[in-house]
């Protein structure tokens, strides 16, 4: 049997350049999906259905969460998010790292009924950065900015549930950041594919 | 206060290469150093009283046994082998990282414990390349060869109780691959010395 691939939490403020960072990622590594999540959310400019999320009505939403078929969900900003459960199952078992690029609070509920994930708080430099980047954005009316800034200082002492911290200052950096993190992981005795020691193990 | 250092526990089988991988290791980090055992087995051609063991007699060791004086002592092929504690908590409290190399018995008891640290197997391909090794080391009996292989391969069974596997394959290679742990443990949570995130944390 293949190795199985190892499940991903990445989450961190809004605004922390977890998008960003994913896609590089993406671009370095064939070994490594990222999960789409379905949302009710508007997309923004620029969002694809389908490649950033899966846009869906409130309706279709609901449906799918009576029927258990989500691995996490949560409501932010009004809005659902979920990571649809079947399609992560299949890629793991295929021997593909799966990143679930969640929202702190849809992280947590994975972290929580989980234990074979790795998870990982991408971080800002400072608060200071994190409003600029917010702003630059300019996407967003005043009031939501200002939502974001006390969501992401709420969002920033959970930090303490993740296995890694990441501090996004610089985009490489972080991307090499986490490919260390994850061929680190790749040598943990438990998902280390290691015949030898197997065949050691079964000879005595 | 500065930040800890990191505990590194390295073992594996007698012949896996440890020595080899932990000088590679120390000529490239100056935030690493090597903690020195005490043994009470004579010394082999080249090994220097100070630089590769404080070699003593079984009485001097016998003494600070008594006195509690070692982070762990195992007897091991008819000589006692310890590490005394008090220099390696120095040196992590001055922030270096601070490496065990010691036998699979030893590093287990470090283990049992002491949750704080990070351990590393250091295995080799292949038995046949064990052997081929301790061979060509020439510094020892057939029958001694014979007892470290049946030492090895009781030894590899305790692979499980590492946190992470490194496979001897080629120096260079396992020295990287040890390297990528370090930097990985360093970004966990517990040992990030996050001033941001406790910043925020403080400010709330």
């Amino acid at each position: 049997m293949a190795k199985k691939g190892m499940l991903i939490v990445l989450s961190g403020p809004s605004g922390s350049g977890k998008g960003t960072i994913v896609s590089r990622l993406l671009q370095e590594r064939d070994d490594t999906v990222l999960s789409i999540s379905m949302t009710t959310r508007a997309p923004r400019p620029g969002e694809e259905d389908g490649v950033h999320y899966f846009f869906v009505s409130r309706e279709e939403f609901e449906n799918m969460k009576s029927l258990g078929a989500f691995l996490e969900y949560a409501e932010y900003n009004g809005n659902y998010y979920g990571t649809p459960e079947s399609m992560v199952r299949t890629w793991l078992e295929e021997g593909k790292n799966v990143i679930l690029e969640i929202e702190v609070q849809g992280a947590e509920k994975v972290m929580d009924f989980r234990s074979d994930l790795v998870s990982i708080f991408i971080t800002i430099p400072s608060m200071e950065e994190l409003e600029r980047r917010l702003r630059g954005r300019a996407t967003e009316t005043e009031d939501k900015i200002r939502d974001r800034l006390a969501t992401a200082r709420r969002e920033l002492q959970r930090a303490f549930r993740y296995d890694y911290v990441v501090v996004n200052d610089e985009v490489e950096s972080a991307v090499a950041r986490i490919n260390t993190i994850i061929e680190a992981e790749n040598m943990r005795f438990d998902r280390m594919d290691n015949e030898y020691i197997r065949g050691v193990l079964e000879s005595c």
